[in-house]
């Protein structure tokens, strides 16, 4: 069941595993419908226990072998919560138009997307804005993102273009990162002022109708021979321009 | 067979498959030992098997049924080929002083490993010192690298400590990536001759003994809140302020 993204969809809710991650997940303002704990986890998490608690609309005390069947790992920690997901277009008001931001496009591999996600918030981006791509609240996702999606400012929407034209209007850069060489090197930018860079997905890119509404294609220039980077490589060096 | 690594470090050889990565590996100094392709694929990737057959010792023409058991994807294009595994320490001897390099030091994840070199041959970076880890001709490491394990110059050592205490004496800048908002930062690290940047394990860092043998400690300074950026993120950074 929680393995299926369909079953998150149809519900609009996602499944958090581990003591620190839900912690993460009470502490941000995302809903929390129900929190399935075991009596040991609540001896042995009992701070990150107590977050969640007071957020969840209800608490369940689940034996171990229940615990075993909601577990997505092997030796699981006896934590778990049921989040509401966030309703498309959610947060797009509380982007500043003077600050740094990735717009991640049909990124289609969970892993990709929380490391993402995660060097993101490292390096101290204002928030990720995503538009298709893979269900953000996988379980792949949220380990590889290490409790950054719950931390970080994550702003869905489904009209990548529409918002980016709408940034644009608003004084933002928007970067469209492309593999051409005939593009502005990514080094040779001017970053000072507020920043959109999209990230395409790992196979096709960034659509034409999203680098239209960009305002500048940038490109990583790159010395050797192969193709191009992967998505979460050329991501991390787009994000790392952005703030070094 | 083909995903045990006692197998390969047994046997000293390694199993590729895929038309293009083959012909890859028989572009490169490795000794191939077999070919195994199918009759179908002798015809439809042609230009590729001729370059891997004129490069094997032994060739086989086997039936789909075969190809389907060899394969470790599900679609295969019935091209596989066996290679020798380079000896520990080999391509030391290659290393040039005033080159660019960088050192993993027990990557354990092998689609780390893999992504890392090809980010690196995709900036054009001169090599790769590999030092324990992963097996790095694990299927998946082959498959994120994009055959950029085999147009790369990969050097392995047993004894890394040993290896970068010769490099710096003879001149070369060894950098290792460290947590430490005390270390030097990377942006300032005067990068203008010979350097190896070492990255180290996913979850340990790099060893106290490594460290001791770098010529100085660097670190990405981070304006954001996560612990630390994954292995992969840090290593492409590193190797990105290198060549940038």
């Amino acid at each position: 069941m929680r393995e299926s993204s369909s079953f998150r969809k149809n519900e609009g809710v996602f499944f958090v595993e581990g003591a620190r991650l839900c912690a993460d997940a009470a502490l941000t303002d995302l809903t929390i419908n129900e929190l399935y704990v075991t009596d040991k986890a609540i001896e042995k998490y009992s701070d990150y226990v107590r977050l969640v608690e007071e957020k969840a609309k209800r608490c369940f005390v689940v034996s171990e072998d229940v615990a075993e069947k909601l577990s997505d790992t092997k030796s699981n920690q006896g934590v778990f919560c049921l989040c509401k997901m966030l309703d498309k277009n959610t947060n797009i008001g509380k982007i500043k138009y003077n600050r740094k931001y990735i717009a991640l496009e049909s990124i289609s591999n969970p892993s990709n997307f929380g490391a993402v996600v995660r060097t993101a918030e490292a390096v101290g981006l204002d928030g990720v804005i995503v538009s298709g791509g893979c269900d953000i609240y996988n379980p792949k996702s949220q380990r590889a993102a290490m409790g950054s999606l719950f931390r970080l400012n994550v702003i869905t929407t489904d009209d990548l273009p529409a918002l980016l034209k709408q940034l644009a209007e608003n004084g933002m850069t928007i970067l469209a990162g492309v593999p051409d060489r005939n593009a502005e090197k990514i080094t040779e930018v001017d970053m000072s002022g507020g920043v959109v860079a999209i990230v395409g997905n790992e196979g096709d890119g960034i659509t034409e109708e999203t680098q239209n509404a960009a305002t500048k294609l940038v490109t990583i220039p790159m010395k050797g021979r192969a193709e191009s980077l992967n998505a979460a490589a050329a991501a991390s060096i787009m994000i790392w321009e952005m703030m070094r």
